[in-house]
């Protein structure tokens, strides 16, 4: 394999679709959202993205079977709009890789006949904030207001890097329309919270009935962990500790 | 994207032309120079330049809008000469890349009947001078006497790095005489003083008529701002100052 | 040479054949185990596969004569089963290469009707075993009971990389069957030990009779050469030392 | 540029000859023996090799004029023997990079009947010798002999890194025969005085008649700084020497 692939495992026929992507990044935001999307909405999973331009191997599961590193298309069909998704646990490992990963994604994109690609992902501020702020990019000045009504802010400056940025920029040069979400976040702590306020927006947008239950609970472990690890930090169990490998 | 490519917004018909050349390098001189032309000029963009060897994101721009990372392409019709301007914040992220973009650049450039290119560009020297010396370099001998009849040295050795250097080295290669003027400067530091007598020789050669205030308020800027910071540096504030975090 | 090739010596005839595969990677049990397996086999050698990917150098072999970085295939012809090996010292020095590589060897191994691929190598614990379990992976769940039989266990996490992962990952792109065995061993020490353990496994599940007392050997020597090691950092020669470059 | 390429000056038609290469390695041995030979013969250049694996620049030669980097082709016609230099001050910046280029010099020496390709390089041994040897490696056992009776000896291991390996290992794949010469040298000094070596063997089998005047002229330059340099470590300037910057 020399060059980014796409094995279809069925090819779906949608008349007219949107896009909805969520790979790895900053705080794994845009991947809970999407990962969360398909789980609720049971999409089904049609294709499979291979690239040269990820890791050389594969990844034993656990019980014998092994993977080889691709991302997923899952398609969903509702009555008023169709959406394919693009799910998986990689991005390329070389910037040269990022731009053809984006043109094999994009490449699918047009051959089923996506109008707008939504891409998700975190804005990486340093902090956890309780009640996450979603910001906004797009390709078509004609997309903000609809975003803007449910509080998406379009102030900010800097760099949208790897798919979720790629793939609304190279769009535009195919005349497919885009839009980032992004919501602010941490950047290094795993954020579900920052993943349900970008996802709020989005099925709102699209007049889904998304259920965030397990968003909750997942916002909800990590900021137990993070509250246990923080009481820790601030009082050490003392050194005379029977067993001597307690603290790790 | 897989390979660098050329997006056309339109195709301005020029029987004969020239190349100006001005990306992002020591000083930001040549950027300075030809960014600085194309609006005095009030210059005409007519396409933009993608690679694979940008970075592999967009910007926000902070109005919400995004912007894939390109160089731009204009024109400029005069009475006697035509120019096709390359302008903007990018060059290749790796060796290969350079030589990629270069031919690119080139395959436009003689689709658009260009006879010769100027390069423009810093020559670092590790100071800042008040009347940066133009050093220039040549593909074709003939070319010297016009620009030595202006100041310019011929007398330098080393290199000349990314597109200012390659586009006049493999444009030898197409027969199309090449020039690159570069102004003496800093290197680290941005410099529209060096900008300003670069686009000097060059307009005076081009017999164009280009006014440089705008250069001079600009090379004033930074030299306040350097002047502030060097008195900052001689007399720094006392430690007991009341804002610790005043001095950054 | 600007990307892999195989250049075929001879192109032996068989009608129906497995691949396996033992290249250098964690204790080089699999490349022990291969080389081991073509000896006593008295397999021989058809093609060679160099890659622009391999080290650009040749390497000279100590009578004045030199090699290209390869690595070589071999084919043996049972009664009821053909073999055709790949072997030899070489690794891709890239990710990318990795893949151009795997991609090589597989469309060779189509060619010679390969249905199932075996590759052999480490699966690194940071310790030397002296029974040192046998691990595996496969891509098609049916191959596991076999396996599971002769004590290798299934229950592993975990990436492979190189060559034993991509050539069962891609394999399974092409519908071939694949599955990877992995000697338990310490990583970073030549370990024949392991390299028996696995070769044990499969030349059980082929019906081979394979000869394993030399690689018995090979184990002991690295054993004693570890003990007496050991026996020096633990009581070091004095430093009164007469020749005082003794110790290296 | 996106591919090494031959730029052709002229055609020389030669029916049958033989490769000389001396690009830049280990004590410039190779580049310092054909260097000479391409003067003292007075071959003639005929082309030039051009790679993206060159660094991205032109260099200024100090009169305003400018090279694009590249490695160039000479030919000199004998009577018995015609002969086709590669000179020049580069080799590829990527291992990749190395086997396209020797790719291109193949292509262009089959294109020219090239029967034998002899390599010039150094052995490193981290000391100057007053007496180089001279190592060989050759991809023919048959021409060891001849090599033998001029004292060159065939005995090394070790990697022959770059052009000089892979022309020879590269050359074996196209029936060309391989010979590369070794000099003892340093590694980290130029040594005029092995490639004296080198070229004595080589115009001794060549039938060559090539003065070596000028290389130990330079081997004698060489020699005095680097005495000068021991002297002044050994016997160092007093800190109270009244030019402060005198030893650099």
């Amino acid at each position: 394999m020399i060059e980014t692939e796409v094995v279809m495992r069925k090819k779906p026929r949608l008349r007219k679709s949107i896009l909805v992507e969520g790979l790895p990044g900053l705080g794994l935001v845009g991947k809970l959202a999407v990962d969360h999307m398909i789980r609720e909405l049971d999409a089904k999973p049609f294709g499979d993205l291979y690239s040269p331009h990820f890791p050389p191997q594969v990844n034993m599961v656990g019980n014998g079977g092994v993977e080889l590193p691709h991302d997923t298309f899952y398609y969903w069909k509702g009555k008023k709009i169709n959406i394919v998704f693009v799910a998986g646990d990689y991005q390329a490992n070389t910037p040269f890789g990022h731009y053809e990963i984006a043109d094999a994604v994009l490449d699918l994109a047009e051959s089923m006949h996506v109008k707008t690609i939504y891409t998700l992902g975190g804005y990486g501020v340093g902090y956890l904030s309780k009640n996450p702020k979603v910001f906004g990019a797009v390709t078509n000045p004609k997309l903000k207001k609809k975003f803007e009504e449910r509080g998406v802010l379009f102030d900010r400056r800097g760099g949208i890097v790897g798919a979720a940025g790629l793939l609304i920029g190279l769009g535009m040069l195919r005349d497919i329309d885009g839009v980032c979400l992004m919501g602010e976040t941490h950047g290094q702590i795993i954020d579900a919270r920052a993943a349900k306020a970008v996802l709020t927006v989005l099925t709102s947008i699209l007049k889904l009935n998304v259920d965030t239950k397990e968003l909750d609970k997942r916002a909800k472990q990590v900021e137990d962990a993070l509250e246990k690890k923080k009481e820790e930090v601030e009082s050490p169990k003392p050194k005379e500790e029977f067993n001597p490998q307690y603290i790790r």
